[in-house]
């Protein structure tokens, strides 16, 4: 993916992550909703893609200035809508003929391989969209506009029998366990003790906030409600993955 | 590394991957055949080495515009064949000195360490080899012609008993199993099946062509024969690692 | 983290590593003292910080034209150290704030979040260095010259009984154990025996000086005692982790 980039673009590529969970549509979007708001202007190139080769298209994305490209699976939609407090523009590409084009020199995509997308679609997409511009990657071939692409939805915490039953939307690389509870629902109690799934557990501003090795409750970077151990890996202790239950209360 | 890389030129260093299969030469040599021709002409740094320090020496190898620079035990030479329809042009590096050279400032290489080449052999070469230019690599002083270096050989897969017998050359990051089997030896059983190792096994152009979590068997985006598992791992579903062999019938 | 660069500077981002020891300071403290001298003057950010919340500042330290940016746990201080035969100067980074500050725009930096300085704090101070210059560093608002920091000590190996007590200080990605105990300590034995925990294991110059898969004990690139095995991990076959005693007779 990177050498059809740097045929197509002199741009300084910037590797945000490899580490996305394989395959897992919801969390990496959740990811890229957190991340992708931190950049200036750019064109992002996002795949996870578990669907390659179905027949599904690319798209691009344009908001606040930023295209991202990727596959039509939901991936791209929560961070373009946390681009912009307007609304984001989604762009089909098209992709044909009879997979003898070198993704470097080929336009539309024609596609080489069936299960290597991000190399003979999405590369060339991203480097063309960035060449051409922004403002102007509708003025290229094979690319229009759509209303007609895939959502991917984060579940809303539920309040259920005087407490919050939430799910594990993504666990960081240290175990830093990250829930759909905003943490708004837990401000009030910074300092005291909630109930995780049965457990007393504190709930600190800070991981710090309890001893070395000690479960904690906190407020994410992200605004989410996490569950973590200080200096130590929370999805252990908890025991908990990404798709799990939570009980508060 | 990439400090004696920042010292000795200003252009991108680009990350191609740090997760080649640890000293095995082979299957580095095959990823890097994929990879690099998908680059415009660049300086390109590899080192994947086993024997570092037993005296080997440091080689460049030119093609098609490219410049490979790495040890002389096989790992360019199948990518730099990839590289260009005409011939490849070794060079070896002389390496010498009693290592009290500074790797950014001392030239030809004087190493330092007798166990980390990459920093006080290999990137000197690689900065000096783009800031010369690849046309002009040969002008450097200590960079001379050979025809005596190392080769490396994917094995072939052999036809037995009415069926074939391969091997696997990689397990991708996906666990998508890598044979050494010509994709044009399964390409009539498309939407069929085979027999792997004694199991019917669905042949399916594109992962999805199955369930999750069903095995199947595909022409990968390199054009050989692979082993997967739609949306999970074929390595493990089968059974087997780099090396092993695979019956196909 | 490299959002906020991003806006603030148009220079090129260099990845080191993602694979510092997960909060082991000193270990990291290391690494970076044997890589930040071979790279050209540059503003350097590195963050491993199991403190991240406890009220503990950011500093900046200039050495030898370079500026590290990160926590002030002792992380910067070895490479820093590192850098300049001369004296080194710790600067103190003011953070204050309602937390509101986007960290691109805010300056001196009002973290967001309790958890992810890294974001909040570190990446937009060291753009800002970057683009005041570390010569101007201190022109900057909010930074200021300070005494009064942390220092990470590495142990030293003791003499004892005949033999040496050494402690391991990281193990690198390919299993090789590096430990406390100068080079110049097993140089005189380079090509016989050393006992290592009782152990009779060959000393070599090379990690190709025993045949593939046997233990060896060689002189690191670092210049320290590295317990390794060829082709193999050196961490597995001593039984050793970062922390524990080796014994050297």
């Amino acid at each position: 993916m990177k050498g059809i980039l740097c045929q197509l673009t002199d741009t300084q590529l910037i590797d945000v992550t490899h580490g996305f969970p394989r395959q897992n549509v919801r969390a990496s979007a959740f990811w890229l909703r957190e991340v992708i708001p931190h950049f200036p202007p750019a064109v992002h190139l996002a795949v996870v893609d578990p669907g390659v080769g179905t027949g599904r298209k690319a798209i691009v994305v344009r908001a606040g200035g930023h295209a991202l490209v990727g596959p039509d699976n939901g991936l791209l939609i929560p961070p373009a809508r946390a681009l912009t407090e307007g609304s984001i523009e989604v762009f089909r590409v098209a992709v044909s003929g009879d997979g003898s084009g070198d993704p470097a020199t080929t336009w539309p995509p024609d596609p080489a391989s069936s299960t290597f997308h991000g190399r003979d679609v999405f590369a060339p997409t991203a480097g063309r969209v960035h060449e051409a511009g922004v403002d102007s990657l509708d003025t290229l071939a094979g690319i229009e506009h759509t209303d007609s692409y895939e959502r991917v939805r984060f579940p809303v915490c539920q309040h259920r029998d005087g407490g919050l039953v939430g799910e594990v939307l993504a666990v960081d690389g240290f175990g830093n366990v990250i829930t759909n509870v905003p943490g708004t629902e837990i401000r009030a109690h910074v300092g005291g003790q909630i109930e995780v799934s049965g457990d007393s557990v504190p709930v600190r501003r800070t991981y710090a906030g309890v001893d070395p090795n000690e479960s904690l409750v906190t407020i994410g970077s992200h605004g989410n409600v996490e569950l973590a151990v200080n200096q130590g890996r929370g999805d252990d202790a908890f025991g908990v993955a990404v798709g799990d239950s939570v009980h508060l209360r």
